[in-house]
């Protein structure tokens, strides 16, 4: 699918990025009549085998239902009620469907992207892969302009709005930077995590939480497991042999109702640093900000997708309202009305993380034990949390009208 | 009623403070028949007009009807249904009672004492007043002995137990500290409070969160108010003039659906450091600890006379097991049965304080904002927060069977 790209293309819409923010946008425009452009800098097989975390709102899979692009998902998805905890040697499920009817579905990134890109062809533009924005033009006109290069060749994409879809590390957020302020929290750890051949502790994820930090125990195949520590964020991998690393998920995880964990070969590893950011405004005169290009969470919770995806919507609708009514008020209204969500989002993200992670205090474990404890015994408490894990309402209707 | 006392006093239970956890756990043995007598350091006079905030719980109301203490509580508290939150220039009423259905009482806790002394005569040994425990001995037997002395004497009260109600800084907290731990937070805060002739802003409290901190806002008459600042840890009061007060106190609770601050005569000033702390366990043989011998926590939700009465109930139920029927698993289990409610309440008043006070940190006031925002927003939110705020059901009854 990769074409070499004409010098110049016209469009309404430039969107750089192919992730879920990106593509959710080229189809929800697409559906009412925008023409858009979708500029990847990664080839088509990259894009369809990054993999990421899935764990998708009950919000989410409602707007690729109506975006028709859930066949799939709702044949393979794991549906899950809540998540296991295990704290104090014993496992608690936090069951949110009995509470709230609803559930979150497990399904990853790279099949839900490979979703979008396969619904794409007669219904919008294909996607430009290894098309690489280098740099954003005239944001403070009604002429944008997006300049690409390819392996072969070097472009531009004149439109009307600049949906920058491409990270935080991106152009587009890159571009913006003088206009915005980004506040952040660094934590002082990181996640080390395992891909391993080893049965998985429980179908649904299970976060147990220790004096001694986090561990996070999730099911990729019946016999291959992702599995993670809180570290230091300093660690260096190198410190962490296969044996010290069972060694650990054992102890944070050891439990009187359950089985000794299962160990076996451990197949990839990585390290991520846990941070919190949020960038605002999200627009900046003709560009517009939408996932991680304009907001980080930590892994906790899984919220990136979703957060994308309700960016996705909100900047949808404005951009409906304008071409169909010529209304700009939407489009003012972009950053204020997805910022809410995102906001009640980074709380619910920050009040896991610090519930879960060990915080060198002495008043700390015995404090979060207690939040556990709430989370466990109280089903108002479940119900509040609940609503969140399982998707707040989005903002607005991705269609105009 | 300062009696000169004899100079050996044999008792069941050696009660030190006349405090609302003292003066509760009296009744509770008067009435199922179990002798006590009540030491305190300060005279009558003093304990009566010791001027503390009262918030009562629902729960804490319920066992004062059932102790027969509450007619006046009954026709004077003012009932609240919870209080007022202010911030972005908006006030909001979180009201508990419409969610839960539940009250609390506001209650000057000089007039708890001043009842539950009131009604000791007929039911209870009288209170000895100005009679300072000096030491606590034999507490590795089943005869313990605590020492005190008069203006005019000393004496030796000697009991089966000793229940340890003279605050953190008594000689019963002291007695037990090389058998226990204590684990606390200091916060790099303080309250600086004031009392003024001035009209208070909302008959309920209310607290006003402020990128700048905190302010608090009360009610102690029709012309009567008591307000509080949060300020850093190591205020000097003699920095902060009338007139610089009254300057920050509008600045932070400023608000565009509400009139300006009224100012008045300031008649009173204090500092009051903030911190929370917790001693496990809250035995040591034959003495226990009770209220603020026990726990101290942030003054935010005014939790502490509340869980003064708690651990009162909790202890009143294992001695009354105890002189019925022989039973020592109650008296075994008061600590772990106390401490959960303990880390419950600690836990929410952790949460309401660091939502409400300013941490120097840029992530630190969007994130607040967003939780205030889903206590307004959400009911499942707030009726959670509601069911901590107005009392958390009491471990067990005060009255063993």
């Amino acid at each position: 699918m990769s074409t070499p790209p004409p010098q110049r293309i016209r469009t309404r819409v430039a969107v750089i990025g192919a992730g879920p923010a990106g593509l959710s946008l080229a189809h929800m425009l697409a559906l009412q009549g925008v023409d858009a452009v979708v500029l990847e800098r990664s080839s088509e097989e990259h894009v369809r085998s990054r993999v990421r975390a899935g764990v998708l709102e009950q919000s989410t899979v409602d707007v690729f239902d109506q975006l028709g692009v859930s066949a799939d998902l709702h044949r393979e998805a794991l549906r899950h009620k809540g998540f296991y905890l295990r704290f104090d040697r014993t496992t608690h499920h936090l069951d949110f469907h009995a509470d709230t009817g609803r559930n979150a579905f497990v399904y990853g990134q790279a099949r839900v992207v490979g979703d979008l890109i396969d619904a794409l062809p007669g219904r919008a533009a294909p996607v430009i892969f290894d098309a690489e924005a280098v740099a954003v033009e005239g944001i403070g006109t009604d002429r944008p302009e997006v300049h690409f290069r390819t392996p072969h060749s070097t472009g531009v994409v004149e439109a009307d709005f600049v949906a920058g879809c491409d990270g935080f590390h991106g152009v587009a957020r890159a571009t913006a930077e003088p206009h915005v302020r980004t506040v952040q929290r660094v934590y002082p750890f990181a996640w080390l995590g395992i891909l391993a051949h080893s049965t998985p502790v429980t179908e649904e994820g299970m976060y147990s939480a220790h004096p001694d930090g986090l561990s996070l125990h999730s099911m990729r195949g019946p016999q291959l497991s992702r599995q993670y520590l809180q570290v230091p964020h300093d660690t260096d991998l190198a410190h962490w042999s296969d044996e010290r690393i069972w060694k650990e998920l054992r102890h944070r995880s050891a439990a009187d109702d359950a089985d000794e964990l299962e160990t076996g070969e451990i197949i990839e590893r990585s390290l991520t640093r846990l941070r919190s950011a949020v960038t605002e405004p999200m627009r900046v005169g003709s560009l517009f900000l939408l996932g991680d290009a304009a907001h980080i969470l930590p892994p906790t919770g899984a919220k990136g997708l979703n957060l994308a995806v309700s960016d996705a919507c909100v900047l949808s609708n404005a951009l409906g309202g304008y071409y169909a009514d010529r209304r700009t008020d939407l489009l003012d209204a972009y950053s204020v009305t997805a910022l809410e969500r995102i906001w009640q989002t980074q709380a619910f993200s920050w009040r896991l993380t610090s519930a879960l992670h060990r915080h060198d205090d002495e008043f700390d474990w015995p404090l979060r034990r207690a939040r556990l404890q709430r989370w466990v015994a109280s089903e108002t408490a479940r119900r509040e949390l609940g609503e969140v894990y399982l998707g707040l309402p989005f903002p607005t209707d991705w269609r105009y009208r």
